[in-house]
């Protein structure tokens, strides 16, 4: 059997780091990388506190991060992992980027874009559930801690 | 009967003027300003091809500008006038933004917020159609002239 060291649960790992990275700086811990052909060309991770921003969530750092990289505003033949299931306003910005392939962690029912419908582009595809227990509990851990410090 | 000088088609007109920049960087022409108590405190013109970024919409510039000015990232009590109707990434970060009024003029059928049915939060009114025909000839005036270009 081949090994193959690049997988899936290898760049949400790195999703992950960033997650923490948030998480350190009091953010609520969402993180993202972007990668094509095995390589991550863009990290990013949650700043809508930092910032003063609501536009600064982790994909849309990520997504203008890659597009800086590649020359080009389009991320084609690109994955984007994300920790936590894109919201319509990162959604909406993947469908201008034409990203190929979308891959998240945990579910959003409320906020994200699978049960908000937002349009995707057809050449887009996108998977959840991938380390969505860990991605849930890094969440709830963040959430449970600023309960007990306010 | 007074004098009102400060009515949509006043600040739908600043808004314009953001729009013609874009068209003069031969940018698709979007303009955007936010206002508060009949203030202007940001603006912001489609930057797509120049930043090579697609999350660089006249609507994203101006949230981010507004909340700077403001200190927070929660637009209450703002208004946002733009040009042409949001799309779902913008219309998103509006939810985000919370803000109160969001004033469009051409509509956008197949790219907008309004048929794709993006989620806007409950705080928020939106209403088209405010110098609707000025800014659809400014659109069709661009893509004619790219055409011509090409």
């Amino acid at each position: 059997m081949m090994i193959q060291p690049f997988d899936d649960t290898y760049f949400m790992k790195r999703a992950f780091q960033e997650a923490e990275m948030a998480f350190e700086k009091g953010e609520i811990p969402v993180g993202a990388v972007i990668v094509i052909d095995n390589k991550i060309i863009a990290r990013g991770h949650n700043l809508t506190q930092t910032l003063n921003d609501v536009t600064a969530h982790a994909e849309m750092q990520a997504i203008t991060a890659a597009a800086n990289f590649l020359g080009g505003k389009y991320l084609q033949n690109c994955t984007l992992y994300v920790t936590l299931e894109p919201c319509q306003m990162c959604a909406g910005a993947l469908y201008w980027s034409q990203i190929s392939h979308i891959v998240y962690g945990a579910r959003d029912l409320d906020r994200g874009c699978i049960n908000l419908k937002t349009k995707l582009h057809p050449k887009t595809t996108i998977r959840g559930g991938v380390m969505e227990d860990e991605a849930s509990e890094l969440l709830k851990r963040f959430f449970i801690q600023r309960r007990n410090l306010n």
